[in-house]
């Protein structure tokens, strides 16, 4: 009989989860005894927080629930494990606790950093004979990992990106040509513009659409960005331009950041904290005289379970349950990746990838070709790559009016 | 054959359009020939901007679909009409045209300006022996019309900020005792704190809910809310505080405009536009050290139908069919309003209201005996009046992965 442990580490997602679920299903169906949780990751592994899932997860419907619940249930952590060289201490002290509670399988179910520590302790396992072995399970937002098609995560952040923005648009036009306004929309992906483009897929025979897209693949002219709202407030009254938070303009400066320096303190003498849809909506303000709206879609864009896609839900879980195959099956050092066999009819294939330093050390940014020649808006490839990730719906659990969850109580 | 006309003016809701939609539906039922839509409501109607409603919603998908739309379909404004003695001309071309497409019935769908419209016109044709009547039907997300029990709108808004909340504390608290964070979440509603205090509708068995609300009818003692964030942050890692758009200190000044004068000029020297989110987070920041993540839901809270309430939106498609009851009834000046007969098992009582100016000139806010003794959260009394208004989930129609809405195209 062995025992597997896995943990959830970096950023959350809406998905995160079904990861967790599929680990979990597979891993006991599979034959392993006891399937460990790590409290916040490395981080509470370290300090022996640990807990036995069958006290949770044993029941069907917790299970279920614990699919449709946002955010890492069992909490997360944004440790740097480090290489063994320096942290010698550490790398035997992880060890010892996996002995300790006579661990076989780690799985990690985390982004770039995550998938690191996976291979750092796979490396360390091998050059030292230890017998555990090391799995890692992608998920993120930001949908920035390589070698895989897309990751776990990704597609319903887009989802409900892309519904916003529709319901976003109604609201803007709804005054008509009395009243000009511009709303700037603010999306998630510091490096990676794959979220902000998501917004294309708001557009359809039932909506307008956004009218420019401005990814942080490609540098801000901001001369260029007030022309193009000038021509477009003569031809229309209601304007929304979404835009990336990490985008820098072409003298290389963080939108987000202009000015912060030497002012905009706010009452308290303190820096402003703006995000870059404030930066251009004041701009327009200032440039144009017309009516802004910054629109930010923070933390919702990681946490909107309740908009969560189906296919990013079931690929989170079979992520999830190939992971705990590929640790079953005594496979180390690997990240279960997917495959894009076709695209219409929509189909995906899991397997794994062993380099994972390729894929810890790359951020995989949306190809220029996929980005229109004016650099405001994305081309048809990209709303087809993203369009089969965001269908169907998950039916939510409803209790007093609001979605349920499924919360750890220790 | 009495032929009837409808507009819809003010803010939008998530639901305005089905209260369009049973206008539409019981005015035919009741035998009315045609029923005009006017496009931007007043303004529109001013400029004979007028479509025939059988064109788009003759078709049963449609209706259901345009149930199911946020914002506007009639589009909106925000017009002023003035009083008869001041604007005579006005009211002489607005009669002309009721006249001209013989008009019978005219229903108005909006809020507190809207109704004073509506009065004013019924008052018009009553002392010019006009032949038509007018009839208010509200709607407003703030909730804040005196006399009816509630306002369509408020409950679809309260609970997507329910729903929204429950997944901001979920994100929240995935870091565990590591990393505190403090997140302000700024909630619509300048004046009455209806929506800001449906954050606590957030908190259950299985949520932590939110730590401290702010009403604006209470104003902020920004030491006393330093203070709180200290204590909390003793006790636990992640903390939400909630607050109104519209709150003031202690002093008076809204908290939004806080430093707007002299500071907060931005690289484009142009004054911020930050809202009291960014405001509290760098206050907070500057005098506890803690991060915090200033998070504003915006315009999603009067539109994001894809979350809208079952209960909420079949009450808007009611007062809707009552207003035209009403108006084919002969009535005039009066207002639809929602009396609570029962709240366990909850029940509603539609009737009408004649006094419009007592409605259109007062604001209902939050009775200062539902706000807790330290002015930092709600009592029972209030979570029970709102509980039953987000109840129920709208069955969407989805296309393409997005929710299918219903746009005019004339």
């Amino acid at each position: 009989m062995k025992n597997l442990i896995v943990g959830q580490s970096g950023g959350p997602t809406s998905v995160i989860n079904a990861s967790l679920a599929g680990v979990y299903e597979e891993a006991k169906r599979l034959g392993y005894n006891h399937v460990y949780g790590m409290i916040n990751g490395i981080e509470g592994l370290l300090e022996e927080n640990i807990v036995d899932l069958d006290k949770y997860l044993a029941d069907k419907k917790n299970l279920e629930l614990l699919k449709r619940t946002p955010s890492s249930y069992l909490q997360t952590c944004r440790f740097k494990l480090g290489t063994y060289v320096d942290h010698p201490d550490i790398y035997e002290k992880i060890f010892d606790i996996l002995d300790k509670y006579d661990i076989d399988s780690f799985i990690y179910i985390g982004g770039n950093d995550s998938m690191d520590t996976v291979e750092n302790l796979s490396d360390y396992a091998i050059i030292n004979k230890r017998r555990q072995n090391f799995i890692g399970v992608p998920k993120t937002i930001d949908n920035d990992l390589p070698i895989t098609d897309h990751c776990p995560g990704f597609g319903s952040a887009a989802k409900y990106i892309a519904t916003s923005i529709r319901e976003i648009v109604r609201d803007s036009v709804c005054y008509g040509v009395k009243h000009s306004t511009v709303a700037i929309v603010e999306v998630m992906g510091r490096h990676a513009g794959w979220l902000t483009a998501s917004a294309a897929l708001a557009k359809s025979d039932d909506c307008e659409g956004v009218d420019a897209i401005f990814l942080p693949e490609v540098p801000l002219d901001l001369d260029k960005f007030v022309d193009k709202v000038r021509i477009l407030a003569k031809k229309k009254p209601a304007i929304v331009i979404v835009v990336s938070e990490g985008i820098k303009t072409t003298s290389g400066e963080f939108v987000c950041e202009m000015g912060k320096d030497d002012v905009g303190v706010d009452a308290f003498g303190h820096k402003q904290l703006n995000g870059c849809a404030d930066v251009l909506a004041n701009l327009i303000k200032e440039k144009t005289g017309l009516k802004t709206r910054p629109i930010i879609l923070s933390s919702l864009q990681r946490a909107a379970a309740h908009v969560a896609s189906l296919t990013d839900l079931r690929e989170a879980e079979k992520v999830g349950k190939h992971g705990a195959k590929l640790a079953f099956n005594g496979e180390t050092g690997k990240m279960v990746i997917m495959k894009r066999v076709n695209n219409n009819p929509y189909k995906i294939k899991y397997s794994s990838f062993n380099n994972i330093h390729d894929i810890a050390n790359l951020e995989k940014k949306v190809p220029l070709e996929w980005i229109d020649q004016e650099n405001n808006y994305v081309k048809d490839e990209l709303i087809d790559y993203i369009r089969p990730l965001i269908m169907g719906e998950v039916k939510q659990y409803y209790k007093n009016g609001v979605p349920e969850h499924l919360i750890r109580k220790d």
